[in-house]
């Protein structure tokens, strides 16, 4: 079965998440955004009130007749289905538990440069925008790294990986956070290598996995750009 | 075996969904920061980095050895457990996927009154939330409430529930955000009843369930108030 991957055309975003799941399971999958009129086929999906199962927002996923959104929904599907996670319930809610921790901090990445509304540019909350990202930077960052440090140096089977001995989808979302946030934060995320080590081990250690790494290295991975959730304004990484 | 849910001693927050669903399944629970003592040895979980599966914050859920985190994920495990949801993987997967855009708006609601930062207090981001809530009244709640109409209104088996013929956590959940949303913005709310009257209906429907009506009128459940997520300031619901 193809799946059909729905989320906008020109960013990373939440969709990248699902994206290396797929590409780490070598789903056959198609974005469907980026081929031609894939994006007002997703519009469509998104606005038809009819729609039993109509997703809230992007990213939402194709599989056979079902629609499946909310990203770390997606990812509790995918991980079940391709080996991404434990098989057992305790296993497979701790992951999930750590994916759902990890959307709350991306929410918080992405409120660093839209704090008033997402409708609004960034131009027109940059003030507010400055003193949500030196909060951020100053004491959710550090809280939110430091939380996933500490699982994975109390993980029993090694820092290896967050969940057990093998590796998971809240791995490849963990080293999406650290690449987003250096690209975001290099000020911030300059001290980063000392103070959670195991992080950024995890980082390095999922960039390398052989299906990956050809991911990253082809025209599939999208550069990181100031439309999507990671942006990169000198102003807000003092 | 009893539950033991670590939330907040003072407010309804997210603690109050896990709460809903406890009370609507029967379960015996015990509110441990509501018992002596109870509030540090919650803080002393959220604080001990040595512990395995260590939630990121409450509210958690004690399950005989297990410790369970993230509102949704215990929502998802209660579901299950309890028959508040559908136990085929499809059904699970979209009350559950409601349930993290139910999350997503709890969110935006939060931020109405601290959009700079959790950390400080509401006077001292007033401006700021000003913005923000004008936005989220204007914008976002009809965004949100109009797609929780919609669901009930393309669910084949009726507009009683958000999913199938049967009550579920997300019934649960959505009445809390109804409740919540009445008492915070009684302006921006005082056309619902005309503009999603089958979210209102839903609302008005899950009061009266035996056990809920029973909970509501017990002092297990606390007022809504100015500590917890959904905070009345009559300058942010103009």
């Amino acid at each position: 079965m193809r799946y059909e991957l729905y989320y906008w055309a020109s960013i990373q975003g939440r969709g990248e998440f699902v994206r290396l799941a797929l590409e780490e399971a070598g789903a056959d999958y198609v974005d469907v955004a980026r081929t031609e009129g894939g994006e007002e086929r997703m519009m469509a999906l998104l606005g038809d009130p009819t729609l039993v199962e109509r997703p809230f927002a992007s990213p939402f996923l194709r599989a056979g007749k079902r629609l499946i959104g909310q990203t770390a929904n997606i990812l509790l599907f995918l991980g079940a289905r391709h080996g991404l996670a434990p098989s057992g319930e305790a296993g497979r809610l701790w992951t999930h538990q750590l994916q759902l921790t990890l959307a709350d901090f991306l929410g918080e990445v992405h409120d660093t440069h839209h704090p008033v509304a997402g409708g609004l540019y960034y131009e027109d909350q940059k003030k507010e925008a400055k003193r949500r990202a030196a909060d951020f930077v100053a004491n959710r960052l550090p809280r939110f790294l430091g939380y996933f440090e500490a699982v994975l140096a109390a993980n029993p089977r090694g820092p290896a990986h967050l969940v057990g001995a093998r590796p998971s989808y809240v791995d490849l979302s963990l080293f999406q956070m650290v690449a987003g946030l250096q690209y975001a934060f290099p000020n911030a995320m300059a001290k980063a290598p000392r103070r959670y080590p195991h992080v950024v081990a995890l980082h390095a250690r999922v960039a390398a996995r052989p299906r990956v790494a050809a991911y990253l290295a082809s025209d599939r991975r999208l550069p990181f750009n100031r439309q999507g959730i990671f942006r990169h304004y000198p102003e807000l990484d003092r």
